[in-house]
């Protein structure tokens, strides 16, 4: 069924996987008017081979198969009916091209969002052009919709990241700050599978294996696009953990890494040593409730918008409207889609335009931070199928545990 | 002499250390007929405040401070004579400055290796421009050359760095995988203040904490430009450990991060358990050899291309040309610049055209690939002073340490 089995093959999904991919993206490059395209962002070259390698895929639409242009590793091919060419600069491609008599005058597409501005002008002037379409919103629709394989590798993350979850409580010691308890679940995790590496589109968020957060520095605000905050360990990178104590009765939410395949589930979970306060108690029920609402909401059709206010519909009704996804700062959504990248389409914002369609996967992550207490709230990761509810991935059990 | 007890000032370099480093970038950027430029990539946004925020930096050479645009986080304020506005959009920076009486029509330079294309026009059509003046070089020569302050960093990183590769062996138990050994190393970097993140400049280059190699794994071929390689744990990630248990007299070559404070020191050691191979200690003493040589030639003006050919030099005395820099496949460069990102200048390859200067700190990594047998090669980072030699700031011992 796949070509695994051969490790130095450049496509590692097999060829009908593969298909499934290309065909969706090149139905979009067609409505787009757009006749071919050459992709090299590491995370888009995953998408399509199922494998990293430093080079470039060359995609036409009026070509049944891709061409791989390689420069490292050098012992890749691939399967009879492709082509592949080891070169060592771009500006081989062109000629390659037309020494196979695929020329063309049409402008080639590239990841203008993802590539940065100088290598975007040397690539299209490989071929004589300015850069001037723009394959990235295509390439993001299409991965937005995951395959059957690609849920199924979001399913056995969330099974590890699940288990991982649930042994956290062996981990904790009385009086660990925050940074402790987090490097005990980066180990736990790291031993379970989890590659540690978290892909992120676009240069701007930062963030090392995940988010452990308690008492006060909850209401830290940071810089970056996450849902929470957090001062962070050292300035150079302002998220998560700062040093605080874990203190009896102060909340710890851990939102750590959930990259066990190269595909990331996304959940959060709360824990605490000690009483739990009714504020705590009330708030990750809220919480758990905006989850079960919007996973009963969530099919094909269904407005991203329309989630997001639900969400907020719930938490204002629960008496928490101040403190949804932050208090000093807050946070502009309170879902986003998950997969090579975690901060996939679609975005569960007020004035997102995304609708929901069959294989999204989606985290929906209702947070609040309360004065003095903390964080407090969950996250899930869901898969779209055709009829709501959603398919909820990210298993462990959602109420409080207890440290103790 | 520092602002860094208000935390919440944006500049937490303090002035004088701040002005070291602007004046230099505006004298770079009146060499190159530059007026203006607006900075907002987070390695530059740290390099001249000391901290990272969301949002944009504007340096006009006629104007003695720097204007902030922040967009988060929100809390932030600035010394009585800069100037900082808090925005939504870049789209309102050019109204603000028109406000201030502080318009030009000059264009402003960007940072267009590391701003995506899309965002490159977007913010250049803020200013009724197009991209045309790249601040990318200049900002990499600048940071190039590390100020004392700096230099201080580095030289804590590599305390803390080297005090954790002298605490290994008590990590070690025989039977353990290389991805095994990695976690532990990895958590005892961290539980000493490792901030876990790697900054890498581009987007190509990617890796998770740092490079763990035993046996053939050595001689696997990475897609990413690093020195040595290794299959990886999953094809999403092909770089570094793969699973291979660690067997007596195989070498095991570790590399892992050194950032302890937004500046990354550069280190690599040899273990090995049960009896050293006499082709490792050989290969592990030529690597030592040539990090001396190159630290004795070290000095201003000095050009890196030479100090790549010493290295290959003594290499090829020593029998090990086909084995310098990789086997089945060779890194391009025997040293690079680092600090706040990994691969900064000067880059020490057979082709570089830099020089060395007084500040410069490099990372030297003459490293060998034995098949059957494996990677074998120390690391070290050096501070380049007036005077050669160098100053080693990694100062854990050379040779190879048992495990047993």
């Amino acid at each position: 069924m796949t070509c695994r089995t051969d490790k130095n093959n450049i496509n590692l999904l097999g060829h009908s996987e593969q298909n499934i991919r290309l065909e969706r993206l090149k139905a979009l490059m067609a409505e787009a008017a757009i006749e071919r395209a050459l992709i090299r962002d590491n995370a888009n070259i995953y998408y399509l081979t199922g494998r990293v390698f430093r080079g470039y895929i060359y995609i036409d639409i009026a070509l049944e198969r891709p061409l791989y242009f390689v420069r490292q590793p050098k012992h890749l091919h691939c399967e009879a009916d492709s082509c592949l060419f080891f070169i060592r600069k771009p500006e081989e491609i062109a000629n390659i091209l037309s020494e196979n008599n695929i020329e063309r005058q049409s402008p080639v597409a590239l990841e203008l969002d993802a590539i940065n501005f100088s290598e975007a002008l040397r690539l299209s002037s490989c071929f004589g052009q300015t850069p001037e379409k723009n394959l990235s919103p295509l390439l993001r629709q299409s991965r937005a919709i995951k395959t059957l394989r690609e849920q199924d590798m979001l399913r056995a993350s969330g099974v590890k990241q699940s288990f991982v979850y649930g042994r956290l409580p062996r981990y904790f010691r009385e009086g660990m700050t925050d940074i402790e308890f987090q490097i005990e679940i980066e180990r736990a995790s790291r031993l379970e599978g989890c590659l540690g590496q978290f892909r992120v589109a676009g240069g701007d968020m930062e963030l090392f294996m995940g988010n452990v957060l308690t008492g006060d520095n909850g209401d830290n605000p940071s810089p970056y696009d996450f849902a929470m905050g957090g001062e962070g360990a050292d300035p150079s990178l302002p998220v998560g953990a700062n040093g605080t104590v874990i203190r009896p009765s102060k909340p710890v939410m851990v939102d750590v890494n959930g990259n066990y395949n190269g595909y990331m589930t996304d959940m959060t979970r709360m824990y605490i040593s000690g009483n739990i306060p009714p504020e705590v108690e009330h708030a990750n029920n809220v919480s758990i409730e905006i989850c079960n609402s919007l996973a009963a909401m969530m099919k094909p059709g269904v407005k991203a918008s329309e989630l997001y206010n639900k969400a907020l519909e719930i938490a204002t009704a629960a008496g928490l409207a101040d403190n949804f996804m932050g208090h000093n700062s807050h946070a502009g959504f309170v879902g986003h889609g998950c997969g090579i990248e975690v901060n996939e389409l679609p975005v569960l914002a007020p004035r997102s335009r995304d609708v929901l369609a069959e294989g999204n996967v989606i985290a929906v992550e209702p947070k609040f931070v309360i004065p003095g207490i903390g964080a407090v709230g969950i996250e899930n990761t869901y898969i779209v199928h055709k009829q709501a509810p959603a398919e909820v991935i990210t298993t462990a059990p959602t109420e409080i545990t207890t440290l103790d």
